[in-house]
Order: structure tokens, then C-alpha cells, then sequence
């Protein structure tokens, strides 16, 4: 398993930064959608937690919520929760892709919004607050730049975002301890990776204008 | 200055993580708001800039678009714009504290929305899409967290996602580059601190709930 530094190496060589470990940790982000079933370590999911907890956040509000979700039965129980409300739900052509795609996989069966990682971080945040997704999102990418350097595979998940809306889920996640002015605003699957590492995508979106 | 492993160094005083840069990295920054004169270094903007690029986007959407401007006299006149446009707007209690904020200091006069930053990154995406704000975001983050590493002050900037549909500011913006279908997301600004470096706040919200 590759450390921080080992990860600095494998990315120099690929035409990362040579002189920054931090920026070639962002270049070897990739999303992770495979996961082994043992739980990630503890110290791991502490450092990850910390890393979030100090993205910044408007007028320095630190009013994001985590939920740390490891408790199978829970998870097994949720799953299905959010297979059957997509399931119930209409495909409209306004709907955003990924939207469509959830609810054409739960009508068919079998969908496993997060992919069975032992770990899922639900990020809420204040409903009434005006950055309450940038100031979550933020505190995901920490996250995910964490686990990077971990060598703890990660995805954002943005389901329960989705169904934020709906009655059951919010039944459900409120007795996990959702309050009742918070509003989900995203999550990520945690795991040790069931998958061989992918080489940094190059970015050919992104673009910049500059006017100097 | 510092790089990063002399940020590593400093941090791992203050009791920062002994093991991990990337981590220490988020625990150094810190919002900076007064700038030097001086322009930062090309290098050290296309650094962050493609930080930024490497940022996680929904489904790789990578529709971000990063509005470099570091031209003085239309920084000027944006400057002048912005507090025009806030001097006219009326306190509504319901609005926001940091925008009640803007509005009162626009009608004293002398607002500076960019604290005169050599360089404004203003962070735009698609208006239809739905995770415009949590993809930039993701990198507005990696972009700060890329500046603190090159020793760069850097600090966020929400007025002009707040003036987003002020028909002034986006003629102004729509002129420097800004597409018609595009919304502001959010801004940064960047350069050479003035300031000391402070050490890590520590963090006493962003709670975390877990279920194991």
C-alpha cells in the first residue's frame, strides 16, 4: 500500500509536479466505485474526518454535519430505502442524467447507490444557509484529497441529495441523527480499494479566460 | 517564503499530522486578506489554476470556467462597479449577514470586495446544471489549498456569485468573458500575503455523528 510519499513518486513519473506533493495528490484523485469489504482502519477515518472538518467555510460557519454511517444493517436498510423511492419515482426529460439513470436502475433492481463501501459519510448542512453546498463541498474534496494520500478509496455520492425532498429517506436519516433544519448536500463512499490504480485524467474541460 | 515541506516542517511544531503534508496543508490554510502590490508569479498561477482543473467533477462534467483577471484598470472599475451596485441595494433582514455587510459598507463608501488582490479568479459554470456550485467548489479548494503550498495568500470571494443577477455586473462580466448561460459560483482572490502567517484555528463545529 502506497503512502503519501510513495504516491508523490508513482505521480512523478507520470508527469506530476515534481517539486509538490500536494497539487500531484489532487492530479491522483480518482474516483473509487469498487471497494473491499474489510472496514477501513480507524486512524484512517479520523485523519480523513479531521481533513474535512477544517475545509473553510463562509464567515468561518463550520455548521456541516457528518454522518458517519459503518453499521451494515443500517446501510443494507438504507440501500433498499433509496432503491425503492427512485423506483417509485417518473423519469422526467428535464431531469439531470445521473437523476434518470438512479431511478432506470432501481426500477429494474438490484441498485446499490454506494457502491457497498463499508463506510458512507452523509455531509448536511444548515437548510436556511445560503453556502451550505459550497462550504459541504469543500469539506468533501479535503476528504477526498485525505483518503488520497491514505491510499483509502473514495466517491462522492449524491443520492441522498437527491431525495433530500423525500418524507422516508428523511425519516430515515433524521433517526440517525439528521436534524430537522439541516438539508443534505453530499456524501462519499469510503473503502480500501477492490481496484488497481487508475493514472491522473488529463482535464480537457475547465477552460480559463484570462484578462490580463 | 516557505514551500511545502518547510510548510510541513512548521506544522508538524504546532501539531500538525507527523506523517502526512497533504493533510497538514489543509490545516495551514488560512483566508489572507491583505495583499503586496506584486503580481505572483506566472508559474505559481498556472500551478493553481490546474490544480483547480484537477478538481472532482458530476460526471466529469468539467464545466467550470475559471475568469482570470489581473488587469489593474478593469479590476478598478469592477472594484467601483460592485460597490455601486451594493450602495443601491436596500437591508432586507432576512438576507445574509457577510451581504447585509457589503451593502452597508458600499453606501459608506471605500469598498474593497477583492481587498485589492493582484489577481481575482472568478469561478463560473453552466446555470442549468445542478452541481455548478459543488463543482466549483471542489476548485475553488483545490486551488487554496494549491496557494498555501506555493506559499500564496488566497481568499474567497462570494459578492460577485451574490451580484450574479445584477444586470450591470454581468454586462461587465459577460464583456470580460462570461458566457450568457453561464452563472457565478464564486471567486478567489490571490497573492503575495502581507500579512503573517497564522497557525492552524482550531476546529469546534463541523460535528460529527457516527454510526457504528
Amino acid at each position: 500500500m502506497y503512502n503519501y510519499q510513495q504516491l508523490n513518486q508513482f505521480l512523478k513519473g507520470k508527469g506530476g509536479n515534481k517539486m509538490n506533493d500536494i497539487i500531484n495528490c489532487m492530479k491522483a484523485r480518482r474516483s473509487v466505485r469498487k471497494f473491499m469489504d474489510q472496514q477501513i482502519p480507524d486512524q484512517d477515518l479520523e485523519a480523513i474526518l479531521e481533513a474535512g472538518r477544517y475545509a473553510p467555510s463562509g464567515g468561518n460557519n463550520q455548521s456541516c454535519h457528518l454522518i458517519v454511517l459503518q453499521n451494515k444493517s443500517v446501510l443494507k436498510e438504507l440501500k433498499e430505502l433509496v432503491e425503492l423511492e427512485f423506483s417509485k419515482m417518473e423519469i422526467d426529460e428535464g431531469m439531470y442524467k445521473s437523476i434518470k439513470a438512479s431511478i432506470l436502475a432501481s426500477k429494474k433492481g438490484g441498485y446499490d447507490f454506494y457502491y457497498s463501501a463499508p463506510t458512507l459519510v452523509v455531509v448536511a448542512n444548515q437548510q436556511d444557509y445560503g453556502n451550505a453546498l459550497t462550504d459541504s463541498a469543500c469539506l468533501l474534496e479535503n476528504m477526498m484529497l485525505a483518503a488520497t494520500s491514505l491510499n483509502i478509496g473514495s466517491c462522492w455520492i449524491n443520492q441522498l441529495r437527491w431525495l433530500d425532498g423525500n418524507k422516508e429517506i428523511r425519516t430515515f436519516l433524521e433517526k440517525l441523527g439528521l436534524g430537522e433544519n439541516e438539508t443534505v448536500c453530499g456524501g462519499l463512499a469510503l473503502g480500501l480499494k477492490a481496484v488497481k490504480d487508475q493514472e491522473p485524467l488529463k482535464r480537457t474541460g475547465n477552460q480559463i479566460t484570462y484578462v490580463k
